[in-house]
């Protein structure tokens, strides 16, 4: 469950009334999402999701908020930060850093067509050529210092199979630092469950608190490993097609990206694969936080290692 | 018909590859408006509407187009402009100012109610409010210089009756100019077609094209005129009750506002029965545009007049 914090409707009116989205209908708590309370605002002139930020550090908010309200701007389906009558996006609520945003229609799919991922690729596109004209930078907050402190911290808990699989990735990764990729702002989270799909159209991207500067191919990496695999961890060659195509055609993929993929693919994969064992190892305490099962991206690494030119980017 | 100047599909990709909306669907020219050329268009991402501007100046519309994209992200309904990759919500298609913003869902409605008002007040209220801090300001180009120009224009065409009642009217009008009311951003010209109704809720607010700075009251009056009138011009005490009631719980009216209330709904009947006398009897040449009657708002001045304290503002 995930309303950490509770609200009345008397917070709320007093919330409502900084902004000038008319007066409260309805107030409905979200149970999804692992680290902010979220709920459901409904007002004479619209309906809205309020987050109230649980473990985001204030500090990192403002890049995530001007990025979705930069990217809705673009005409894409992102949560648009309502502005207050200051004209901020950031307020607080009982002591907690909050903001409301629009909220979009739709709903996620679970097991993904090639239409789904034809149009996906072509939202990702839009994702990264609209991010290239938005001004702020902040770095991978799983990028390689995590990648080696979290090995680090798990490794003595892997038997040795694992133990060897991990230690020989991380050797392969760090040869593949560095490499000459085209850099942006990516959502590098974008998953099955934070995609809402309104009959063909998307209608709305959200979750952006993983968003962040680095390499546009890993955002398409961590995007193909979660859509376009199948229920052993290889790749669906129909899917994987339809989404690389879809990209493809509005950014073009560079001859670097082409030659990186194979190792992308397995950076992606072993990233979902050291944070779900960290969080199986080490849970949070006091957080009723969903554990997700490590072994999907342990599969997942295995495949994209043993078939690695099995989707390989269009030319 | 007002689609002044036709598009091809070639003309929409080329114009598509400065956005990050993806890949052309479908292209429908919109049979509707008078003084621009609209286009439905709908990409791989999403639905917009392309506006070519036949007449308004270039120079005017980063008034509008930002004004729509403040209000946009105060969380109100409006058609947001769509940011191109420069950042710019301004181009050029055909030698013609060119804009493309989100489409909203909705249809008008032609016979309100008194809940269709309620709500519309609330919208009329959340647009003052996020106004204020909109930074650019814009003379009404209907405002006291326009009225006597076009009244000295109309004049020689009208039987003695009308004239006057015209001549009587802007007497009384001229005592009221530059009486101490509230002022900010006002849309001017909120009539039934230029909102749209998504089943309960206001799905869109359009046509920001005459919106200005001015009293926020001449905005009530111009609204309650249209939302509020029975089929002789007469003000409908449910309706208005139902708009004024809900603006006033979010903009609260002031003593001067309550005092200049019965000259400023005869002040917006004039604007309109003026603007639709010109039309009628100086039909712009070669433009197929639709002449609106003028007698609907001369029986709505005329009705304004006999009845003064017909619709008070709630205190």
């Amino acid at each position: 469950m995930s309303v950490f914090t509770p609200l009345t409707e008397s917070d709320l009116k007093q919330w409502l009334s900084s902004y000038a989205v008319g007066q409260l209908r309805e107030l409905k708590g979200i149970e999804a999402g692992v680290q902010n309370s979220n709920f459901f605002v409904t007002t004479t002139l619209g309906r809205f999701v309020l987050t109230l930020f649980e473990s985001v550090p204030r500090a990192e908010l403002p890049f995530y908020l001007n990025l979705m309200a930069h990217l809705a701007r673009h005409g894409l389906p992102v949560p648009a930060p309502v502005a207050d009558r200051d004209n901020d996006y950031l307020g607080s609520l009982h002591g907690r850093p909050a903001t409301m945003v629009a909220r979009l229609a739709g709903r996620s799919v679970e097991t993904p067509t090639a239409q789904h991922c034809e149009r996906l690729g072509a939202m990702l596109a839009g994702l990264h050529l609209a991010g290239q004209s938005y001004g702020r930078r902040q770095q991978n907050s799983r990028g390689p210092a995590w990648r080696e402190a979290t090995a680090a911290a798990v490794l003595p808990h892997l038997a040795s199979e694992a133990r060897a699989l991990l230690e020989d990735e991380l050797a392969f990764q760090r040869k593949l630092d560095g490499a000459p990729l085209p850099q942006g702002v990516i959502h590098a989270d974008l998953f099955r469950d934070n995609v809402l799909w309104d009959g063909e159209f998307i209608g709305g991207v959200i979750d952006f608190y993983f968003a962040c500067s680095d390499s546009l191919l890993l955002d398409v990496a961590v995007t193909v490993n979660d859509w376009c695999s199948d229920s052993e961890g290889r790749l669906d060659a129909g899917r994987c097609a339809a989404l690389l195509e879809a990209y493809h055609a509005d950014r073009p993929f560079t001859d670097a990206e082409r030659a990186a993929w194979p190792g992308m693919l397995r950076r992606a994969a072993l990233r979902f694969w050291l944070s779900r064992l960290a969080d199986f190892h080490r849970p949070r305490e006091g957080e009723m936080v969903l554990v997700k099962d490590p072994a999907e991206y342990h599969a997942i690494l295995l495949a994209r290692r043993t078939a690695p030119a099995s989707a390989p980017l269009p030319v």
